[in-house]
């Protein structure tokens, strides 16, 4: 938990992929995560499809902690799919800074017209 | 876009959201964000959940690519619902930091046993 | 099974909303549908949606029977909810009606012009 | 729409798949469903999850005829999927017939016991 190695906590995205990245080569019988690893890409889905169910639910109804708990189980079903594809939480933020930038143009674009 | 009151680009959550709060009260005409929240949490929850039907497809596929430009939308679907509810990545990472602890927890039992 | 109340097996969805209709007022204890229904539409609608992503994945993959059986899940749920709802396979088959006429008349008028 | 040779409008999924079936050869021009087909299975399974999640918004909102109409929505994208993988309503009815017989002697166990 007090691991200096992971990214600090506030750091979500980083910090669960590190997390998962080392559960990987752990035993399956002490570890939820490498266990659900080895059941593969499909299930690991299918978790991810079920988890993001459970946010729209919980975004319709009136619990705030809810929505906060179904989200950090999302992302932890997210991280796992990463984990799974060999895609970084860089790979991620890089995405989205290209985004950023794009969207920043259309936007003056659209001000402008 | 080099905005220095922004959270760095490698920080997603947070960036995303600050750039989400940032965009709530600008004009729908301009901003897609600003369009999509002022339609409410009924549609934002559904692109949501729309989106991760896609990030499961992309995940059984073979792109890389195709499953990081998903994932990077469903977390802006995703920010976006937080922002309609009042959630923040600081609740996220409260959340994952108590999961933490807990499965640390049930991993040395598990291990003792 | 072959209960002569019943429409025949070839009906699927009358014959699914009426053993499910049969079994709303069954002994949770031995019926898994009574049991479901107890627990209310927030829980019978993630079930559904939680289906669906496996209608998904299967259909993405290579077992043409994975699908069959996924299929029957999603329609078994999609029952259980329209049960709660009050919503009968005749709503959705005038329904489906409806959709029918007005896409006959669009065709028609694409095809004239 | 007054069709002889396609099932009655009470037996949603066999009129349903009839009607997919009839459109498969047709001109994508003039025919949403020969276009649909035409992108292949993702694209068909995409709309599928997609439709799924309106019905579970829907099943959690107020409006009857929204289900209903969600509900639509989602058999005609269940039964275009059907269409692409090979499979009719007949192997779903005798998929849940297989279920019924299973399910009634379950019960008859659960009842002695």
């Amino acid at each position: 938990m007090s691991d200096p190695t992971l990214p600090p906590p506030s750091d979500s995205l980083r910090r669960l992929a590190a997390r998962i990245g080392a559960r990987a080569g752990e035993d399956p019988e002490t570890s939820y995560t490498a266990r659900l690893l080895a059941r593969g890409m499909e299930k690991c889905a299918q978790k991810l499809g079920e988890e993001a169910v459970e946010v729209v639910i919980a975004a319709l109804g009136p619990e705030r902690t809810q929505l906060v708990a179904e989200s950090a189980d999302l992302l932890y079903h997210l991280a796992v799919v990463w984990q799974l594809a060999g895609v970084t939480p860089d790979d991620i933020a890089d995405e989205l800074a290209r985004r950023e930038a794009r969207s920043g143009l259309e936007e003056k674009a659209a001000r402008k017209s």
